[in-house]
């Protein structure tokens, strides 16, 4: 059996890939409501973070608020949300999501909120753009 | 002004004192529907994880994973769920939840789903004997 690190079908199929981090794929969720990304340390077949090992732990945290500081610095965010939930898609992901007060769900969590809005091309590009600017310089 | 550190009153409406880690101060959220932790920085006017010193960054992130992994075995559960949100809540603190396929919630997230079933006293009192016991362990 394979032990390499796959990224799960339904992760595949609901974002666009941004890079790589040291740990972590990052991802760009396809819903224009809020920059919203997920982050995937990449290792096979895991599911919670503490079955990571504890350099990886420390690495994965290290990389969710490094990448959310930025964001909410280059974006002008209000809150930032952290979440490992895992519930439907049980490989281990992060969500790291900018929140305005005046965005689709505030104040509410975005899961299940308001039915995904897809970027059209050119906001995608410019938000790929944005991204990969931050992780660079990250 | 002081800058002591003090628990949103929010937090301390809704909770129960579990005990103080090295960082955290681990509360037990009133609601009897899931085995659910908040962790909360003992320190003064903190809203995101970035604005923690890094070794305090380091080290919530350690008090949360090692918390949420003592209760998953313990408790027997099935997925581990942690959250930073602070939407309505703004001081800083992070969510703990131990969540079973026959939960109130699930598969979604538990924020705003039900209503809160506030514990019995044999039933809270139970529940803070076995939280305790793990964070002596921990």
């Amino acid at each position: 059996m394979s032990k390499a690190f796959e990224l799960h079908r339904q992760l595949a199929a609901d974002t666009i890939v941004v890079g790589d981090l040291e740990l972590c794929r990052v991802l760009l969720m396809n819903d224009a409501n809020y920059p919203w990304l997920i982050l995937v340390p990449r290792q096979a077949k895991t599911c919670e973070v503490y079955e990571l090992s504890e350099h990886h732990q420390a690495l994965l945290w290290q990389e969710v608020t490094a990448i959310g500081q930025a964001m909410m610095q280059a974006l002008g965010g209000h809150k930032l949300n952290i979440g490992a939930l895992g519930n439907m898609v049980p490989q281990l992901h992060v969500h790291v999501i900018v929140r305005q007060p005046d965005d689709a769900a505030w104040p509410g969590p975005v899961w299940g909120k308001v039915p995904a809005v897809p970027y059209d091309a050119p906001g995608l590009e410019t938000r790929l753009e944005q991204l990969r600017d931050l992780l660079q310089h990250d």
